[in-house]
């Protein structure tokens, strides 16, 4: 077993195949949460999974669980997973990569006849993103009872289409209870989607932390008037109070250890080059590892949008709509581990974005590898990692599984009887 | 014909029936150029032409002609008119009211059987507001010769629709070629659009001057990264050296007497909350009667975006694509007169916005008709004025329009003949 490794080819194939669903002509992947693609993407993974001896359930919120069965299936599964869908200008391996590293776990295990001590389980999350439907890491909030099921099947998207009708015509409402599989520890490979691996020249990373982000929406509402007959002193102008709070996340983001800023949507009414913009609605994403800071950087942005309202008599309505604060993962030792025994050179990391894996920790001892990505570059079209990187998360990941499966079935029997069983 | 006057109360009826066609729930207008709505506005103004003895000629921009045949058909017409389309969260009156003042005007004169010395046309020009297809002043541009037509037939709006077809689609694609009537003086009754007569209690403000206009399309090429990951001195972020500039614009705009500055327009990509933007496209508008001011204006704007574009390494392409030079209004004097000769209280003023009239004084002696606004709001659906402030402006144009066909007829004979015939 200590010489067990996956088929690095096998799974950079895998990689390109699945990208064919939704790729763009830069090399890309645009396969939003639940779209017709995203269908066609997890009947790809069934059928591999399949193929290999899985049973395949679907839970409510369309959450897929392959599962291989062990030597004692009354025991809690090792779960590992991660999500399909990508952004509107995604890459080709941010959330695809961990779901088809568990695959090729899976073909290792089946293609040795390996019989684990516990049963594995390959998932895939609906709707990690969030830019279809929002939040981000939806399904795998509703598994774990962060979000309420019918509320986020209720979502709907900028045309009004939502997101049950949607799983629905793509055949993945399924009929399980979100958060009802027997699951005992739970493990995602990520690309790192930043730049920390390849500036320390590390092949894992063991992610010991995900950073708390805070989520907003702005609405800022002035008065629309004429652009060349209405005196600067008489505007109530939407976009420059826009301007002048986007600035200002930027600044707080500077201004706070490890802080983070970002306006990445707008939308601004009546969007016309002559009219003073009325009403303008952005995105407000704010993210620190350390609740404190994170709960300081709030404070000081929303009392900041307060003072432009104030002294620019416009109203700013600010909706703190998600908050997720960081999270410890209590099995990243069997990741280490695993990456030590494989001689990967590896470092503790946190992670920068929300995963799968970061709900996952609610409910039972989690770990995340990361493996490096060309420039830091993720979320666009041309995020990259090689060949290599992925078959060495994935050879970290069949041995973190493996050694929690072993850790597991230890836990469950009493020391006596499993000394006599060995 | 001293004592002769319009129907305020017919014109008022007339702006509430042609202010159905793209009616807001707010009481606003949404009839965007080359529309089917906009297609429909026309036909009425056609009927109610025709009902008054005009033919009727629509040019290849799709400009139309009401003409009223006088005394003498071979001098040069006196000619008025505006716009029918509205921006997207349009008023009722804004260019409306200036196309049916015409109709006013028009139906006064059938209606107490006068004939005037030279031929009086009635015009509507083709997407004045440049919302749906840009430039603004779109069809008065091409008249004159300032755009080219065929250039124009084929702008796209965002949907990537063909002026030229919906023109044909809507019936208003003319054969008459654009500049070839023969019109001898033009003038234009508008509402304000700003607060200044209503400040200073006048009933007619005689438009001196048009300010200056400059606008632009400012596009930033960033780089697009996750939110979470990307650290803050690795960003290229499009959105806040957008935001910069904004705030800028502003600021130039107050640090000039009478500047004005504008973003009303901005499209994101990709337009999702967690990546850093990679690309932004916003518009900007400067304004200043000043040619010489403007033109400051203009370099300071343009400095600061390569400073932007230098600090932080990332691409700002400026297309400066319409410069509208300060235009002085020559026949003011028969407006003045016309206004003083009512009764009226009038003032000086200068044009804030864009008009048809602007371009039409390039080609003859024309003058603009102001009269107030509710509040100084325009470009708004809660856009207003009075039934009397639009009769004013009506008597205004009558008599203006009277006073330029007996000059015009007057200049057509020598002094001599004149005498003779008077």
């Amino acid at each position: 077993m200590q010489n067990l490794r996956v088929n690095g080819d096998r799974l950079w194939q895998s990689l390109m195949e699945m990208a064919q669903f939704g790729l763009t002509e830069k090399g890309g992947c645009a396969r939003l949460a639940a779209t017709e693609l995203d269908g066609k993407a997890r009947d790809l993974f069934v059928d591999w999974c399949k193929a290999c001896g899985c049973t395949v359930s679907v839970d409510k919120m369309g959450n897929i669980f392959a599962r291989r069965e062990g030597k004692n299936n009354s025991l809690p599964a090792v779960a590992t997973g991660s999500h399909l869908d990508t952004q509107p200008t995604g890459g080709k391996f941010d959330g695809v990569f961990g779901v088809l590293a568990g695959v090729e776990v899976l073909r290792t295990l089946h293609d040795n006849n390996i019989v684990t001590e516990t049963p594995m389980e390959f998932t895939v999350w609906t709707n990690e993103e969030g830019s279809r439907f929002q939040p981000a890491m939806q399904g795998s909030g509703v598994y774990v009872g962060r979000f309420d099921l019918e509320t986020e099947l209720n979502k709907t998207d900028v045309d009004g289409i939502r997101l049950k009708d949607e799983l629905e015509k793509i055949g993945y409402l399924g009929k399980e209870e979100p958060g009802s599989r027997n699951i005992g520890a739970f493990f995602e490979t990520h690309i790192e989607q930043g730049p920390i691996l390849e500036d320390q020249g590390k092949t894992i990373g063991i992610v010991r932390l995900g950073q708390g982000i805070r989520w907003y929406n702005v609405t800022i509402k002035g008065r629309e008037s004429h652009s060349g007959t209405t005196p600067m002193y008489l505007r109530n102008d939407a976009m420059v109070a826009s301007a002048k709070i986007i600035t200002e996340v930027e600044e707080i983001a500077h201004r706070y250890e490890n802080g983070l800023g970002t306006v990445g949507f707008m939308q601004v009414f009546p969007n016309s080059r002559n009219v003073i913009p009325g009403e303008i609605t952005f995105s407000v994403d704010l993210r620190n590892p350390n609740a404190d800071t994170l709960a300081e950087m709030d404070s000081v942005f929303t009392k900041y949008c307060e003072s432009v309202a104030k002294e620019r008599e416009i109203q700013i309505d600010i909706d703190p709509f998600w908050y997720f604060a960081p999270v410890e993962f209590n099995a990243s030792d069997d990741v280490k581990s695993a990456a030590e025994k494989l001689g990967y050179s590896n470092m503790d990391i946190y992670a920068g974005a929300g995963h799968d894996a970061c709900y996952m920790a609610d409910l039972v001892p989690t770990g995340m590898i990361f493996t490096p990505c060309e420039n830091g570059i993720s979320h666009n079209e041309i995020e990259n990692t090689s060949p290599e990187e992925c078959e060495a998360g994935a050879n970290v990941l069949l041995h973190t599984m493996l050694e929690a499966s072993e850790r597991i079935a230890k836990e469950s029997v009493s020391p006596a009887e499993y000394d006599t069983a060995g």
